[in-house]
């Protein structure tokens, strides 16, 4: 069997119109275009010519009837081309490669798939479609035949199962998703990461992931470079999200002070208490769970007078996270005052950066983490402000080899000592996991593409439009600001109080409306479609409307869209 | 901006040739494909139809010539279509959507990343291209520039970097990829990737995976369903791997019996032991580490006698995880027997079943399983022998509400408990991890297209074909078999013996000769490109193969090809 390209197909055509000869008449040319090329390609094509215009797609979710079956050729009578077509609702997974001469249906298969997917994604960023279709749950349950069996379907039904997914799916790229703190789609991450799946690899040794794996020792060197650590050296890993690298940080510390930890376990070693920031991300509390430390044993830290208690207490601190972008405020602790804490006591620092470590590569911006080239670890999501796809989350190190002498257990079925090649990139035994998904790639391109430079300029725009949001809002009638003074990072926290609710004068009885008011708006963003914003209650806040944004999509025509929503929907309650 | 389909294009073209009537001469149907269609189809069907085939793809990492950049028309100069043609060379990521009128060149990038692909994908499968080109870390470091920049890179750089990144991957599709027990390619797998790449969401909430959440839902109970537990009850999530699940199953059963743990730690309870089978895989004993309970704590068991010792010195036993398919030999525990002890002592008991768990789906197969029901928890990864892309790791647990408590940190900005929806499906508050990655489409979607049945076929095929290899090397000269007896899983492990050293006399000599055989055959396969199995000692036994198949591609003729190339690389040693 010889080796093939894509366009090198029509094998099993073989004599039908693949000399040197040009087709002479339209219809000919068509019939060529549709035996040479895998049906959604050829019968579009096809299609196009002839008629002028294109089949609409189907209606997502719908079946469609045989006669349209996608791969069937969708001209007009005329053209009599679908020798060449591929029929989908004759097919099944068995067809397509390893078959043999499964090349051509695969690629014709991939390529009805890819359709789709360009169609879903241009529609993703047209303003005019909606963020979400959405249903409940139990309604989403009967929409759809989502059940599995044990006969197989054919690759119809599983087009049509590719187009239903996406019909209820939200629309992440559309440039009025701000629901999370990931949210946009990049072209090139996108195309990074259908190159990963294909790839389709594991991060745990360079026999099986030799570039991939020197990708994330170039790409990690750099991250360490831009936190300003001398000459980029320490170490770090890429890991399933921040909450993941956190845990990692935590592991770390622990091992650093105690390290027959591994061995013996928390008997052998003092009462442990960590200390963070008051508006943490909860992933520090399950981290503590899980590692044996316990919830109790961290404290949201105010000075460093907590360190003295605890100690007087006979607790041995052994790790301060201090957060760089809080989830819910964009809040950055002082990473310097911080460091200098930790230091006198001799305490492991990490700067939990998920949200906001990413403002280090903005020229304007990144004074606000000053400090952290001081921190013995850092985690930073390139899956949220640099809207790298999910997932995609790095944790630095700044001492070297201490991950390895921390996590590693020798399997010598996967490391073997006794390679032809430099072992330090075996990296696999440095992680708690075995297996690890290739993340780098998507990361690595999206860089290459824009240069550094390049997430600057994203970055500085999603801080430019937040504030643009902020003044827009905070002497408007109807909002009140939830935190004093301009946000730090791209979050900007409010409640909308509706024109009933405004002049309420007994105080107890607006917040208790004022509670409901966010919830009820954003449940008809959502049957509405429109837009996507989070609400959350915090302390003894009632439930206020947290904006941020990380979405490259997002303009100042969306920001203002968002406040006329807000108020359009919100405005009877 | 109108909403756009994939294949209404030409906006900036609009007015040539876009009407009802058809082109008339062969050279105007040229154009119209070339200017209605993105660059790299319209080009390329342009060149093919012109001139009978098509520009041959350039080799990969490689640097085009300016003048065959990718996406410029290929036709020969009796067309004059390059009007339409995107150059690539002259654009950046910046031209792609979001960017205004992007969405043409958007779908042609793409589209141009997808042939590279496509190409790959088939080439991949073709046995007479190479697993692997291989070449060492510091070669690979300077066969492309790899570094990272300040300034951006055209996207006809991006293209090289994609075509340089597959030129140096491993094709782990390719049918004589047998180096780990995640090989092979599914392509329904790897459409359903791509879709979870474009969906690009995450886990935690109904809210923004409405329809993932409700596959994972329906995957989990089926998966239940077969483990045997009553009408599929029960709870379970998919993690980012075996060594992830592995280490949710022992939190879960340390919170099972000790939940004070969660707030208090370690310190609040007795010292614990775990017990795991002799040849498990590591992540119990990285597990063991992270979690505080120290790897001294995991004891090898053989019999229940380890468990009474453990009791007398004050020790409780609180985890017992046994195998179900051990990494390097396959074999499986005796689940009956193991939950009998459990039960005796009231012990969690966890089936890591991460490689051999798929053998449930296999009605000829599933009794080495027999007991699983029995199971507290179970580890289950569809990534390995069922061929799923990775990552795909359940894990299975039988009790309901306990991964919850476990886990659960009520963290308010994610977790709303006023939203307008089921929040039962809000399942993030389980997990360790806050975002969680879509692992699950790419299995429900080729459990749709395979069926349950499908997998059966495929697993017992692994199977078929570790049975004949199994035959025909254990009475061939040169051939000795590591353990005793027919494998019970696809693994067969057995030493090479050239002639050499296969009549060598003195034990001790042969034994230091036999031990550099495997390592220096698995070199030259990898220079040679043309298979990748794995070695490794064990215990007192020298390096040997570890053969393992899960790779579908595979046929008898792949084994008799790997035999004979050990026997081809190994005559002289």
């Amino acid at each position: 069997m010889a080796s093939h390209g894509f366009w090198s197909l029509g094998g099993d055509n073989a004599g039908a119109n693949t000399g040197s000869q040009s087709p002479s008449t339209p219809r000919a040319w068509c019939q060529a275009a549709a035996q040479k090329l895998s049906g959604g390609i050829g019968s579009k094509l096809c299609a196009l010519l002839n008629v002028g215009e294109v089949e609409k797609p189907a209606e997502p979710g719908a079946k469609q009837p045989p006669q349209t079956a996608a791969g069937t050729c969708g001209c007009n009578k005329s053209c009599n081309c679908t020798k060449a077509a591929v029929v989908f609702s004759d097919l099944y997974s068995t067809d397509l490669l390893p078959a043999t001469d499964g090349d051509t249906k695969t690629m014709t298969f991939l390529q009805e798939v890819v359709d789709i997917l360009l169609a879903y994604i241009v529609e993703s960023f047209d303003r005019e479609t909606k963020v979400i279709d959405f249903h409940y749950p139990n309604e989403l349950l009967q929409m759809n035949n989502w059940e599995l069996q044990d006969e197989p379907a054919t690759l119809d039904d599983i087009l049509i199962s590719c187009r239903a997914t996406l019909k209820y799916a939200i629309k992440t790229a559309h440039p009025r998703y701000f629901n999370q703190l990931s949210t946009g789609l990049d072209m090139v991450g996108l195309a990074a990461d259908w190159l990963t799946s294909t790839a389709n690899t594991n991060m745990f040794t360079y026999e099986v992931a030799p570039v991939f794996v020197l990708l994330e020792y170039v790409t990690l060197k750099k991250m360490r470079e831009i936190i300003g650590w001398t000459d980029g050296r320490g170490d770090g890993i890429f890991s399933p999200g921040g909450a993941i690298s956190n845990m990692y940080a935590m592991l770390l510390a622990r091992f650093k002070m105690f390290p027959e930890v591994k061995e013996k376990g928390m008997s052998s070693v003092p009462r442990l208490v960590a200390f963070t920031s008051e508006h943490s991300h909860f992933s520090i509390k399950k981290g503590a769970a899980a590692l044996g430390i316990g919830t109790e044993s961290v404290i949201c830290i105010k000075a460093d007078e907590s360190i003295l208690v605890a100690l007087v207490q006979g607790f041995v601190p052994f790790f301060v996270s201090a957060t760089a972008g809080t989830t819910v405020y964009g809040a950055f602790d002082p990473l310097i005052a911080i460091s200098d804490i930790c230091k006198k006591y001799n305490i492991w620092m990490h700067v939990d950066g998920a949200w906001g470590g990413s403002l280090l590569m903005s020229r304007r911006h990144r004074w606000k983490l000053d400090g952290v080239e001081r921190a013995n670890s850092v985690t930073w999501n390139p899956h949220k402000m640099m809207s790298v796809p999910l997932q995609c989350s790095a944790l630095l190190v700044r001492e070297e080899g201490l991950m390895q002498n921390c996590n590693q257990m020798h399997a010598c079925y996967l490391f073997q000592q006794d390679k032809h090649y430099d072992l330090s990139y075996d990296t696999g035994d440095k992680a708690l996991q075995c297996g690890r998904h290739v993340d780098i790639f998507k990361l690595w391109l999206m860089w290459r593409a824009k240069g550094t430079i390049g997430f600057e300029a994203q970055i500085d725009k999603c801080l430019e439009l937040s504030e643009y949001l902020y003044n827009k809002i905070k002497d408007r009638e109807g909002y009140e600001m939830v935190f004093d003074g301009k946000p730090q990072h791209t979050n900007v926290c409010f409640w909308y109080l509706p024109p009933g609710i405004r002049y309420m004068e007994d105080k107890e009885e607006r917040k208790k409306h004022l509670h409901k008011v966010a919830p009820v708006i954003k449940a008809r963003m959502m049957e509405y479609g429109t837009t996507m914003v989070s609400y959350q209650p915090q302390g003894d806040k009632v439930n206020f409307f947290r904006m941020v944004i990380s979405n490259p999509a997002a303009t100042f025509e969306d920001i203002d869209f968002l406040i006329e929503e807000i108020e359009r929907l919100g405005q009877d309650l």
